[in-house]
C-alpha cells in the first residue's frame, strides 16, 4: 500500500474515530447501555461497584516504536482489570478516554481497540464507553468497573500476624523484558554483528520482551482467593516488595520474604547473566507482570496457582517489608523518578 | 516567599503526591472504599451503575495560564458530572487519573484538588481514588459514576414526533467568554493602552471569561428531567445544534429549533457587537457550558428552569436539528479539529 493510502485519525475527525472505534466493540450482557451516549450503564447486582483507573503516557508506559497498538491495547487494559480482581471483584467493564496525535493511523487504533477487546474479553468483560481528544502523544486512560458478586472485598489492610504471604502469577518476567530492550538499545548493534553470547541472549529473551509487551495477569486468581478467605491482596505494579510494603504498612505487621522460595525461572537467570543483572532483583521489584499478592490463614489449603513466598509477623515497632538475610533492596518504581 | 520556597510536585515524589492529594479529601456515605487501595468501593444501591469519562489536555481543554488550578479541577469535574446527570442519574463519585510535569507546583496541584472536590460537593459526590503519573503537559482524565435511584435511564434516542425540546443551563456563555480571551490574546494590548470600546467590552466580558473558566452545569436539572418523563436528554458538550443533532439521528426525528425562542442575554449582544461576532453563533455552537437539552412529551407542565426551545417533528427522511429560517449552520466543535 502506497503512502497516500493509510488513513489518519486526523482525517476521520472525532465522530468518525468514535465510530470506527465503536464499530469493533461487541458489548455484553452486563451493559445496559454501551457507547454512544452521554454515559454508559452497567449492571451492579451486588450492590457495590468496584472501580478504578489509571493514565498511561506514552515515553512513560508504552513506546509505540517496542510495542504494538494490539500490545498497548492488551496492556492498558489487563493493568486496571487486574487491579478489579485484586479486590476479589469480577470485572464487568472498561471505559477509556484516548488522547491521539492526528498522524496516528487508522490501523493502528483499530489494533489498539481490538487490544482492549481481546484483553476484556478473557474476564467477560466489556469496553462500555469512552471518550477521545487530540493530543500530541498517545494518552491512555483507562477506568475499570467490577462486581464483588457478594464477597467481602480484599483490601491492603487485612493481613494478620502468623497469615502465610503467597503469590499467583508471574514475577520480574516484564522487568527482564525491559532490560533486555534497554539495553539492546544501548548496544544498537545490528544482529549480524552480535557476539554469540548476545544472539543467544536474544533468544532467550523472547519470552521476557513478550511479557513486558503484554502481561498475563492471573485474573481467576483474584476472585478465587478472596473465596479462599484471603485477608490482604493486591496487584503487584510497582514491584513485589514495594507493594507489599504497602500492606504491611495498611495492615500494620511486618512481611519477611523467604528468597529461596521466590521463582527465578533458569532462563531468566540465564538472561541476567548474559546483562550483568541480578534476576532477584527483578523479581522483587519489577513491576508490570500485574502478578497478585496476597496473604491467606496459615490453615488455608491453597491452589497450586499460590505459592508461598514469606510469612506475616508482628511489626515490632516498625511495619515493612523485607527479605529474609538480604539488606534493605532498593524498592520498587516511583513513576515520579525521572 | 523566594522562589527555592517553592514545592514541585517532582520533589514530592508519587507518594507523596498521593498522600498530599488523598489528604485534602473527605470521604461520602456512598463511598465504601476510598482512595489507597487497588480499586474504590462504591454503593450502587440501584443495582446499576452509570459511568462517564473524559480526558482533558493541556493547551486543548484548558490553558494553565487562561485557568487557576481551582477552576481547572471546577471544569474538569463538572464535564463528567453533567454527563451523568445527562441520563438522569445522580452522580456518586469522580476518580480521576491525572499526568503532571515535574515541575508543576504542590500549590497548584492543592487548588486543582480542592476544585475537583468542591464541584463534587455540589452534587453530594467525592474523589473516591485516582492515578498519576509523570506527564510533560498536565492531562486529567476524569470518569464520573452515578446512580439511576430506580428511575429510567434518559438516553438520545427516545425523542418522538410532537415533543417540545427544551433546555437547562447557559448557552453560549463559555463560548463568548472564549472569543473575548482569543480576541485580547490577538490584540495584546496592555490595559492603558486599550480604547474606551475595549475597555468597556472587557468589563462586560468578565462574565462570560469567568462562564468559560468554570461551568455551572444545572445539575439537578437532570433527575428532575428523568422524573418529569423526559423522552431524551444530553449535556450540551459540542453545541446545541450538533449536539441535538445527535438526538435527531438516534431517535430518527427533525428537531426544530425557534431562534427568537434562543436565550440572547443583552450583556452576551454587546459583547458579541464589540467583538464582531454573532451571539447567536455562540448559543447555537458553542460547548462547555454544560447545559441540558431534553425533550418531553408537549402536555408535560415544565418547571422554570426548562425552557422550550424547539419542537420535535417527524424525519422526513432526513433526521437532524435545524434551526427555523437559518441555513445550515457551521456545526459544533470537532476535538480531532486542529
Amino acid at each position: 500500500m502506497h503512502k497516500g493510502c493509510v488513513i489518519r485519525v486526523g482525517d476521520l475527525g472525532e465522530f468518525g474515530v468514535i465510530r470506527r472505534i465503536s464499530g469493533r466493540l461487541p458489548q455484553g450482557s452486563g451493559v445496559i447501555l454501551g457507547p454512544g451516549d452521554d454515559a454508559a450503564i452497567l449492571e451492579a447486582p451486588d450492590g457495590r461497584v468496584v472501580v478504578s483507573t489509571d493514565l498511561l503516557i506514552e515515553g512513560r508506559h508504552f513506546r509505540r516504536d517496542w510495542s504494538s497498538g494490539y500490545d498497548i491495547g492488551r496492556k492498558a487494559a489487563a493493568q486496571n482489570l487486574s487491579d478489579i480482581v485484586a479486590m476479589g471483584a469480577n470485572p464487568t467493564a472498561i471505559v477509556v478516554g484516548l488522547g491521539l496525535p492526528g498522524e496516528a493511523s487508522a490501523e493502528w487504533l483499530d489494533a489498539l481497540t481490538d487490544g482492549f477487546r481481546d484483553e476484556c474479553a478473557l474476564v467477560g468483560a466489556t469496553v462500555a464507553g469512552g471518550d477521545i481528544a487530540r493530543s500530541d502523544t498517545v494518552v491512555i486512560g483507562v477506568t475499570a468497573l467490577g462486581d464483588l458478586g457478594g464477597r467481602t472485598p480484599v483490601t491492603r489492610s487485612g493481613a494478620r500476624p502468623g497469615d502465610v504471604v503467597a503469590v499467583a502469577g508471574r514475577l520480574g518476567y516484564a522487568a527482564a523484558g525491559l532490560a533486555f530492550l534497554s539495553a539492546e538499545q544501548g548496544l544498537a548493534l545490528p544482529p549480524a554483528e552480535r557476539t554469540t553470547a548476545e544472539a543467544g541472549s536474544a533468544e532467550i529473551a523472547d519470552e521476557f520482551v513478550a511479557a513486558h509487551r503484554r502481561p498475563a495477569p492471573p485474573y481467576a486468581c483474584g476472585p478465587e482467593a478472596a473465596g479462599l478467605g484471603a485477608t490482604a491482596m493486591l496487584d503487584v505494579s510497582d514491584g513485589l516488595l514495594q507493594d507489599l510494603g504497602h500492606v504491611a504498612t495498611a495492615s500494620g505487621v511486618r512481611i519477611v520474604l523467604d528468597p529461596g522460595s521466590l521463582p527465578v525461572p533458569e532462563a531468566m537467570a540465564r538472561l541476567a547473566a548474559g546483562l550483568g543483572a541480578d534476576p532477584l532483583e527483578w523479581v522483587l521489584t519489577g513491576g508490570d507482570d500485574h502478578a497478585l499478592a496476597a496473604t491467606f490463614p496459615r490453615d488455608v489449603p491453597l491452589p497450586p496457582s499460590w505459592r508461598v513466598v514469606g510469612q506475616v509477623s508482628d511489626a515490632d515497632g516498625e511495619a515493612k517489608a523485607e527479605v529474609s538475610g538480604r539488606a534493605e533492596a532498593s524498592g520498587g518504581w516511583d513513576h515520579f523518578r525521572e
